[in-house]
């Protein structure tokens, strides 16, 4: 197929699909979904292709997250969502880390089962309207009190898109703290290898059978192809075309949606 | 007098000060001096030497700053203070820039002179409580949206001592926006070799002949090592015991204190 230059959608199993820009444009109100991608979704479910989420969404538990996108008509499953959260939690009981939460509110469930007493590392998430400058400084205080700091940032993401305009991401944070501190964190979620890997797992498709699909071209394509998977970039979302000129990632591909993809994807298998 | 252990306070002219965490801990209700801080200030003056504050203060204009020094006992004039806006003033001017600003309520009225209208430039000064969710946005996406972002940082402090604990500087800030918008920001105040040699022209006294006394390992002594300065850092302010084993910078010497300094470099005149 690669004459009709479709070379990048040979050969796929699966697809690991970003959320935010991808499936929907995130907002108040929940946000919008994107058009075409609530069809696209049923279209691969469709065509036998596995599916799996891979998002760096950290303002609400996985199981609301999922509530919030079948009510916008996307026929996904709580197990069908690779999150940091779960993976944070993961990695906190395996080290034996009690943190300190600077998360979104409604993130903060998913760690009801983790020991924060007395915390010796600091959790970072998207905590939007939880920046406050008081908490921001709680939280470096902290940091900058324990003998060797330990942030866990929850992605590293620069900046997003709601509907109301470009937010910044919780790396933006994450480098406020690593430069206060002068400590490197740890980042769980998207590009991190490891991250890609669980999803990777949970889809059931070794890296070279399936493609990444985001808008995020450093967090979504550059991570994936560290792992071996081809990836594209949606041209929804935060992309933005100075991406197209990115020193040092370059898309499998580029589509101007998912549906787009989909529509390419389903051609070639 | 070298024999005698203090060849660093040999042929002395003038001395350049650091003020929060030398003179007085800042904090609410406008700070406490540091003892025997102000009877040093007067001890230099009486002596002959040249004396100029180098300061990265951003939370007040200079004349507001001054009048707050004097009524904590310290004789110092408007004149004998180098302080960041009014530089980043200078510099605005020169380039035609017109800044939106996101700095601290009491620093506003430093910029009033200039044109504001139409930003192409974001000015950070150590805006405290304006540090909230919605105004890093808001700086964020003026930045984002500019065709080559232009960012001035009122110095690059990681973090500063008031009197009810450490609180996140500017250059975390700084930071922040910079990785968000992937640019690097123009510097004005310490530690830039351009606001030393503004300070040292305001003193009147070649850098040789200059001593710098400080609490920030890398703005106040390198930055004034970096200018050909010797440099003493005070066990005061944000001191902390790790400095003393800083892998790039060492000071000259280390005192308790300002009045210990001075109690030195007086017997060495």
């Amino acid at each position: 197929m690669a004459e009709r230059g479709r070379g990048w959608a040979r050969a796929v199993r699966g697809l690991l699909l970003d959320v935010s820009g991808v499936l929907y444009d995130s907002g108040a109100g929940g946000g919008v979904p994107i058009a075409g991608s609530a069809e696209a979704v049923r279209r691969i479910k469709a065509s036998g292709l596995k599916l799996q989420l891979c998002t760096n969404e950290t303002q609400a538990t996985r199981e609301n997250f999922v509530r919030k996108l079948r009510a916008m008509g996307f026929d996904i499953s709580a197990a069908q969502v690779t999150a940091p959260a779960p993976a944070a939690c993961r990695l906190l009981r395996e080290r034996g880390l009690r943190p300190h939460l600077l998360v979104h509110d409604d993130l903060v469930p998913e760690f009801a089962e983790i020991n924060k007493t007395n915390p010796n590392c600091v959790v970072l998430g998207d905590a939007a309207e939880n920046f406050t400058y008081a908490n921001l400084n709680e939280a470096f205080r902290l940091l900058i009190g324990m003998e060797k700091p330990v942030l866990i940032s929850l992605g590293k993401g620069r900046y997003y898109k709601e509907t109301d305009g470009l937010k910044l991401d919780v790396g933006a944070y994450m480098k406020a703290l690593e430069y206060a501190c002068d400590v490197q964190a740890e980042v769980v979620g998207k590009p991190a290898k490891t991250f890609f890997e669980s999803a990777l797992a949970e889809l059931g498709v070794p890296p070279e059978q399936a493609i990444m699909i985001g808008d995020d071209i450093v967090n979504d394509v550059g991570g994936a192809q560290q792992c071996g998977m081809r990836a594209l970039q949606v041209r929804t979302g935060k992309y933005r075309p100075s991406d197209e000129n990115h020193p040092e990632v370059k898309p499998d591909a580029y589509v101007n949606n998912l549906a787009e993809a989909v529509d390419i994807i389903l051609q070639e298998l």
